[in-house]
């Protein structure tokens, strides 16, 4: 049994809790992480009980004091966390009150631990989006550079995993960078929600303290006071919220890591990874695995995870504040660290990627991948765009039985499929003329592929 | 076998589809609901050809005549959906070449079905987003009026389900209302990265015809073109996004139903919902069952097993275009219906609940709902808030004793606790006087309930 | 307003159902497929009645003769469904009346709908099982007559992507094989739990009435009926559990489906899938895709989300029934035929599956596939194991600078890496030596292929 | 930088691992938990590989003395883990060799990681399972004990929340003991899927030493050798089928939980837990708040999590191992403990609870719940049941408008609906004879109750 029952809600209750259920019910090993905030949340507060009149600035001063010493002993590791004391927030509550005597009790007069969990999380949880946002950043800005150096190579593009028709390998990186950008801006429209202040709504209804919450919310740089209190202990979108916008990201992750994993194939053989991002075999001796690719794949099923976890957690949770709620923290903190992790790992890599050009164009050479442009060709000759599709799927039935591509094929044996080909016809076979063409916004001309890096520096330059 | 191997990609097989296989993997049945959006694109996709240069003036006169009639068609309930044609485009197409020839094979120039059906999705959902944000704002408007009415009447409000502190019954549902706020706010969002438009992507590289992407974006109503092209037809975060504020709209629904079902028990018996919103029991001759709330409570997993289901399917899709992503549709379509179902069943039900005035104040009576006031009481009376904490929590096991609650107790009687009590006591241990007292923004007095009312149709008054 | 009111439960109702509460509440529109199994339960509980002396035998017989009727009017498609009628029991029920009159009220004694309805759907995924167990089984057997064919086929094993060993293509066929035997296990052990019998919990606590269960239960084939009745009512393990194994079996098939699209990509190159298995583009003519193993890598999507819908579904809910349960319909039943039509899709194609072997080969001559073998040489001349690996680590890094394979290189070139290195060793760096010495239970030598095949038939035999 | 280069796998690559990538892809941190296990399979390996003549007796004592003391040093907490040496398997083998010398260097010969760490992994949860196992058989004991005690308590039976049928609380006890029994059966199927296997398997196909695998599956108590190495290192559906009982579970003890806390809150009081499984609240010092179900109830939600993750994670890898696997751990690790703790709390807090039986016979005298009871009496006097229904409603509607339960009303009263009725109709309408009807197996009758209880006491004795 622990001897809780002298703690802070001991009057009542007539045993202590059961030292099971004590260390079952505690969340101090995972919420500590949160007492950078939770300090700045309560040197706020009393800067505002102080200006309410309810504190004297004596005592706003000695709590301002002792938190600052608490901050320090965490961070060089002497700080002793207490089970018994549940959380992070009683466990510095009480070291204050040891540090400063009866004044730390003040500290928590007009606020409740549901609104003050609920204002640390938030606080956190911004701060962990900023960092996000500049590391998006990072590997975007990757992204361009390198896909400005490689806007002329030419690679194939799929469909179904079939050569489909030439692009180029500027391009493919531009899809990413786009990707990355939806990304970007579900964060900083999650931000927005996230940045909504809790404070005052105490257990769930409000305080009669005089609070003055437009205040505390300008001193911790919340957007505004949230609008009602029940709504303010009980809300858990955030989390949820930046858990399904980390679930978009790393999707979009995995689809970079299913590339990456087929390019440094031997059979795709399209890039190489610099030796420093890949690890060995212990047993097959020849093995370079793309190891932080595989991993990040294997990682989107955490962060989906942790979002089914928050949607299951809050379903079907009357208002307002359960214990339920305890299980907010390590999904969505472990969904932070691995974003963190994910993107930190990607921003560093891809500008190492290196191109394999000659064995891009050969892919792409391979395939037909020049069958829509002789189409196009049929068209602009006149043809209806469905009769040239019949002429070329011949076309590439007798390239398949006769293994030639079009591009090798004569031009007698071409107009055995229609008589309307002609000797202009090898200006659109060949690889550049394919992506040449493309040339609109969106297209994978090189031309266009430039236009787009400098639109998308134009993008990032506009964020900060 | 079926005899696809005449239809639109023939040339190139030896064979007919398998006619299992040509069942297998056809949409036509799920996907024919975006007809209208189909036309629509069609429509625009015409003008802008005919700008270009790629088609007569006449040609699109007869495309977009032919299609209206085809429109009509299907309004009728007169159009033979072909499953052998595959999905909605293949059906509309070919019937538009049996009406008006050649011409109608000239309308798939310069796109393909990649950013056709791409296209056709999201005009979809924004049609449907928007008549969400309509229901929405119907539900919230009834919740407002209805908190008003209810600004003064009491409840116990709940932590843990357990008696808290008293609240207002309007107090309660301002929460949902700010839980709906947010919903909103999040298809908003969603919205804007729905009214992107991937026409012009073609296959997956854009296309080598002189198309004006701009000038469709306009016809359509999009916000702008898509970037990259690659991305244009592999996209699928919208789906995705949607769902995800789907899923927490249905969360914050089983929350409100969790609560509908425990008012309306015997055993809480807090509010009515007429006859017409419930069903009875085949056996059971007395039982008056609040179905509404139970159906939209399950109907939450159908919604976030969509999400699931999409975030599943994108996983590790090479780019661009696969086949898996057919199975973006009936996941997003089911949760655009469940969402639509559940609006219109609560913005009907919400206005004809009847709160039990007398069974809330009651409730909110027994439970010792207002030990924090007397806590409150002794602070302001100078003692520190943890000590006051254990006066009260003394107090409370002695009522729990002598089945008495504090406002039942004789002065004297209080005094055990603490001599800082006194007769002024008895004001703070009202239900009114607890109440009132809570008289900050975000707080539960009727004085703050109606200003926020006021707030509310502001902020609705806003939206249009 | 319907017109419900005067319905099964009536009474005790002031007013008629709303309208569309009332559509939005029923659930005959995907309920009714249950039919022939809700028939089958009340012929059951109509001769129960009939020895337990509540009905005559020509009441009895009225009612067996009444849902035969019934039965081949639905199989005739003459029957109608009505909404009002909420659910295909009432919809029988009621049509039984109007064949026989009174006799038709009489059947509903003893029981409720709450365990009529959880008979059916019992009685019906039992019988899915046992239909998905038959395709598993010729899904199998296709296998295991592809594995025989293919046992001596070389073609590369990889592990991260990369070449690591070879392996014969019969052993990897087998490696699916044994997935999806651990899948038949599953859907044997859900089985198991799906067969037990509700009926005789009426409402939730019994029936007042001298039911028979076991007389029941034998009827229906039931392993036995279930031992209480609150849980009877309130128990849906049998939905999730189905799902569970259906979500295993589905990503069994997208690890199958993405080998299949890998291997048809032109970089892969090992197998080719017939034309009646692949659709085409509407605007690439050389496209042929491999659609159906596309298709069903994305269905996992729908089955893992279905799991997750009904996990959420039945989170929360006290006992026994709620409303809540009506969703637990949909997802299990589009789970089931998910299943069924992605088994027959993958059963009628594998067979079909033809390995291009010349190409299989080269690529694991390519990638220092015996890399280890030379490893395992070195070993058995006397050297610890890691240090083999790291002379042949030094080998390979050699190879891969002179783009030389291992069985490329010279006796003297070899010998600079470790002088243990004799003549003999050109024997090990063979493919058909390599994959020869794997001559274990579980190994892939073409030996143990065939001895896996033979046990392979055996475990398959002993299933009928 | 760190100076992996020179470790397990070096030879082949020109630069050391990036130092951030080293301890992004090692999992030593999370996977040391596994060291009994492991040391239990290379203890195994190395006795195998003696008596297959690769090892000495003497290398084998040396082996195993090693493995020996390592154990004791990790135990004692003396074991230095390195981030370097990437995952326990490697830590041990490392510090082996540095004991043991070269000797240590062989006892990898034979096996791969691949193979390494399924095999741990298996051991590990096959050990997990049977812990859990044995805390089930704890629970369900608690729950026989006390249904027995509540055999004849009489509390309201719910469906939709609203008051049914009376029944007892042992029967609704009862109730949950075969919820769990379905959870137990599922942990021993699931165990038999667990318990073969994968050493043998190597890298991915098997090895070319003259291996023993019966006899290492001997020495483990693995049933069987895994029939493939390619499925033997590339499957992880034992972690799925896992985390999918594992959630079935929780869904019951969230069904549980929601039943506690709302039976321990004011309005419903149907139960008291001691003191010692709550907590209070800081601000409100009344609150006794139900922790301990509601934090189980907020825990499933990581344990569907989990499942949701692996499957996610498993979905689309070709074979045979990938690194994405390494994020099969965490999950996995963290449902079990989850369910440790969740079934510890149970066990020790379930045996407590006290029944209020005052409150829960009065609330089941409240609600009309003998309203079956009247009907059933009606068609015992020959009225069908659906117009019994019919009347019965009507008395409902008349005891809803006059504040009657059906007991209550004279003769008389109840006559205006029927003259079937009679004076001996008041023997049904009481809660004792109500619950006594229901005489069957399943049903609620006491009598029916204890003899569940003693079968339900057959059915874990023949567990040991």
């Amino acid at each position: 049994m622990s001897n809780k029952t002298n703690q802070q809600w001991g009057g009542r209750f007539s045993e202590p809790t059961d030292e099971f259920v004590a260390r079952f019910t505690a969340s101090v090993e995972f919420d500590q992480r949160m007492y950078r905030q939770d300090i700045q949340g309560s040197v706020a507060h009393a800067k505002m009980l102080t200006e309410a009149g309810v504190l004297t600035e004596q005592e706003r001063d000695a709590i301002i004091q002792g938190l600052s010493e608490i901050e320090q002993e965490i961070e060089a590791g002497q700080f002793e966390w207490s089970v018994a004391l549940e959380d992070v927030h009683m466990n510095i509550e009480a070291a204050l009150t040891q540090k400063i005597g009866i004044t730390g009790k003040k500290l928590h007069t007009g606020r409740s631990r549901n609104d003050q969990v609920a204002t640390d999380i938030r606080l956190y949880v911004r701060d962990e989006i900023d960092f996000i946002l500049g590391e998006l950043s990072r590997l975007q800005t990757g992204l361009l550079d390198l896909a400005e150096q490689e806007a002329d190579t030419i690679m194939p593009g799929f469909t179904h995993l079939q050569t489909a028709q030439p692009v180029t390998f500027g391009h493919h990186l531009l899809a990413w960078f786009e990707m990355l950008n939806r990304d970007y801006e579900r964060f900083v429209d999650t931000r927005k929600r996230v940045n909504i202040m809790p404070l005052g709504a105490a257990a769930l209804a409000g305080t009669t303290y005089p609070i003055q919450r437009q205040l505390t919310c300008e001193l911790l740089g919340f957007d505004a006071p949230a609008e009602n209190s029940l709504d303010a202990v009980s809300d858990r979108d955030f989390a949820i919220e930046f858990c399904s916008a980390a679930s978009l990201l790393l999707m979009h992750m995995t689809r970079m890591s299913e590339e990456l994993v087929l390019w440094t194939s031997a059979q795709f053989n399209f890039i190489n990874l610099p030796d420093r991002f890949c690890t060995g075999s212990s047993i097959m001796p020849q093995k370079k695995n793309p190891d932080v690719p595989e991993l990040v794949r294997g990682k989107s099923g955490r962060v989906y995870g942790h979002l089914m976890s928050l949607l299951t957690l809050m379903k079907s949770q009357p208002l307002a504040y359960n214990k339920d709620n305890q299980e907010d923290k390590e999904p969505l903190f472990d969904a932070i660290d691995t974003v963190k992790g994910c993107l930190r790992a990607f921003a560093d890599m891809v500008p190492a990627l290196e191109s394999r050009k000659a064995e891009m164009r050969e892919a792409a050479l391979r395939g037909f991948s020049t069958a829509t442009d002789l189409a196009d060709y049929l068209v602009r000759k006149g043809m209806p765009f469905r009769d040239a599709h019949e002429v070329v799927g011949k076309s590439v039935a007798y390239g398949i039985e006769t293994s030639k591509d079009l591009g090798e094929m004569t031009l007698a044996e071409l107009q055995q499929f229609s008589d309307t080909i002609a000797e202009d016809v090898f200006d659109v076979l060949t690889l550049e003329g394919s992506v040449a063409a493309r040339d609109h916004i969106g297209g994978t001309a090189p031309a266009q592929v430039r236009a787009a890096v400098q639109r998308g520096r134009g993008r990032l330059a506009e964020r900060s």
